[in-house]
């Protein structure tokens, strides 16, 4: 699995101060410096990270950030663990860094830089009429891309691959015997922002899509990148038609996803998952291994291993068919 | 916003003993000029209007239309606010007449007579490239139209859009500030015919789609322009990937739809309306401001300012959460 | 109706024994010669079926096939018809055997062999820009295709047909005034396959897609091919945009399908059906004719003629309304 995001421009630190500048606060901290904005689960003691609902306590307690962005009624608990900045808007703020340090992850529009494939350059990979490819694209040995298909500068896509026709790529990687069928659209910005009367504010998105060996994306699909992470299709996952995943979500190995599910932004959903046709899941959940969702669900709690689940909200699935026969 | 339809070619009156005659009636008045058809709300005095169910009775006794379209059962109940033309299918009636008036607006197919951006028409507009224009398409300063995009004839886009790569675009009004990504195809004709076996006959679509402000559209949207008045999209509100938007449906301003939402036809939706993922609404139906509408609902009936509600069909989502949790 | 597909290459006939060694089992009978693989119902004396469930017992008993492909619990059962053929996994076997039969089969993915079409060639057909056609493709006259599209080798179009732009189609015969709107990808391979950890195993489709007279089909829909037998959309039958169909669904004519509807595989559907946007119909079932299945339902069991549904599980409308009106 490929782990590092070579993709997005990031400065290599930034003073505390230059941030409390740039948040509108007095500054109380002088010349230390500041390398990346993380999550409480990944920031390291150099990095800042941000705590906005009591939800995140334990993550709060365990957290190696040494700054942490709050609101007011937070700032006693963080101090308790961390240093507090407080905020009057913990998302906007958080966003407003992310920019700082990753100063091109807002800019997502098209890349006009893109240009019919140099025969040479790509050894041993088939093309087909009308393929427009960014300059930096990397496409392995012994891999397909059907008509009309636009991959943009940042994609990686390792050998042996079929990409369609009419498939639009962005912010990718892909790795080896991956297939992804016809108007398929993969690693646009995901469908963050804070939303304000008359002007939302969109927050960049600085996470890719990452495609693991032996993956099957079925036609018009639309999975979106990552925003603070990536958004992850897990070895020999399956997907069919009209799927849409939102940011941020990571599918296990082995799973079967049948048409036109949806899955809200930063769900994780396990190993040898199969999720039936039209169902949907609700964001920020967690989906155990080896879970059944029946087709046309709507989970919107956590599923543990094993599971077998039916019905709006999804439930036990003999608990949901005894239910309806006796209707 | 802009308000009026420049793209339908419409004749500038019909005398009322052609329409008779259109219909196959006896002919009863002569020399009448009619200058066009409306729903009862909108016709004017010199204007045909149309009257096939009693629950339009209260527009029917305030309409200016002197000339309205109905069938043997309602004759009296028109007769007393307006002149009555009998028909055995009002529905039918209209559409032949709309078609009489607008005899160019059932041709919708394609519009061959496109070609490669004129560089020197579209100053300070980015084009990408394989980009196909119809000759009378109007792009605002500082636009961007990605790879393959197919903006037909009857479009005008604004100032500072983004019109994405794999994009479809006719009969359409585009204001400035404008998003809309890729693979959505914006302005064809609505889902709208009579049903007759073996073969269907479709009524004429002179409505546009008008897209305001500052309005963001995901990427694979459906969005059909409207039969006799327009689809609208209001200003700031942003549209995730996957939603299908149907004939005549209007949405307010600064809402939020998620992605996978589907509108039936002519709908109105107010402003700051959220509506999660999967969720559909019924056609024909009024959903006020401020209204939340939880993922996967099925909306069936009006839904009042200010309302969150949830499930299938929809209610208050407290009541849909408590019943749920006896369950 | 066009009723042969000639599109997949097929072997004339297998030896019994060859079919054995492909097994991997001890060769029991010589020089048989077999000519195909077909489902029980359809099997001919000197083709091969398979049986794999109780349910099917039925057609075990009235097959004509002579060889039967089943599991050791099922031997004595076959045995009473047939002679039985005792494989571990009877489906993996029956693609197996498919595959022999017809080995370019499982070959699904881009026609590189498409090239701008030759005006000489299709006379009074109307092409749009950047259109791609294989080499084999036929279009009767009167017919429009739209910008960008592609029609692979194995496609056959009827006269006065309307194929939009972005369109993709493989595998497929298109009857007479047929409209197939943009962005619609007609005849890949369906979602079929042996789920296996770490990698799944495809089996062969060789059925195709039919589309009869009248059909519209709209904007950005999928409809997979047949993998044994054929998908097929009847006469006159319309379908709205974001529909999903899936391999084998067989929907009879003037049927009325309303938007972002899904079927799942193997699926008959009546003549004269209704759809409301959104539902969802699970595989294998047989829905009758006249049949009103309202929108966001969900349909788990057979539908007899002439019944109005709703719900998820969908059942009797008035009794879905009325107890939801009890709620």
């Amino acid at each position: 699995m490929i782990t590092k995001n070579p993709f997005f421009f990031k400065k290599d630190y930034l003073f505390l101060k230059d941030i409390y500048k740039n948040l509108g606060l007095k500054i109380k901290e002088k010349n230390i410096k500041i390398v990346d904005i993380k999550d409480l689960a990944k920031a390291k003691s150099n990095e800042i990270s941000f705590f906005n609902s009591l939800k995140y306590l334990d993550l709060l307690k365990k957290t190696k950030a040494k700054f942490v962005l709050t609101e007011k009624k937070y700032e006693n608990i963080v101090e308790k663990n961390c240093k507090s900045i407080v905020v009057k808007n913990v998302l906007v703020a958080a966003s407003n860094i992310t920019n700082l340090f990753y100063p091109e992850a807002l800019n997502d529009t098209i890349d006009f830089n893109v240009n019919s494939p140099d025969k040479k350059k790509y050894k041993s990979v088939f093309f087909g009429k009308h393929v427009l490819l960014g300059d930096k694209v990397q496409i392995g040995v012994g891999s397909s891309v059907g008509h009309n298909t636009i991959i943009e500068s940042n994609v990686k896509i390792g050998r042996n691959c079929i990409i369609g026709s009419n498939v639009l790529i962005k912010n990718t990687l892909i790795s080896n015997n991956v297939r992804i069928l016809d108007g398929s659209i993969i690693g646009k910005k995901g469908f963050g922002f804070f939303p304000i009367n008359e002007k939302n504010i969109r927050y960049p998105h600085i996470g890719i899509v990452r495609i693991e060996d032996n993956v099957e994306i079925g036609c018009n699909n639309t999975i979106d990148r990552g925003s603070l992470s990536d958004t992850v299709i897990g070895r020999n996952t399956f997907i069919d038609n009209q799927v849409h995943i939102a940011h941020n979500v990571n599918i296990g190995k082995n799973c079967i996803i049948t048409a036109q599910v949806g899955f809200a932004g930063s769900s994780h959903i396990g190993k040898n998952v199969q999720i039936g046709g039209q169902a949907g899941i609700s964001g920020h959940l967690n989906i155990g291994n080896y879970v059944q969702i029946g087709g046309g669900s709507g989970v919107i709690k956590n599923i543990p291993d094993n599971s077998k689940v039916m019905g709006y909200p999804a439930k036990d699935i003999r608990t949901f068919l005894r239910e309806k026969k006796n209707d």
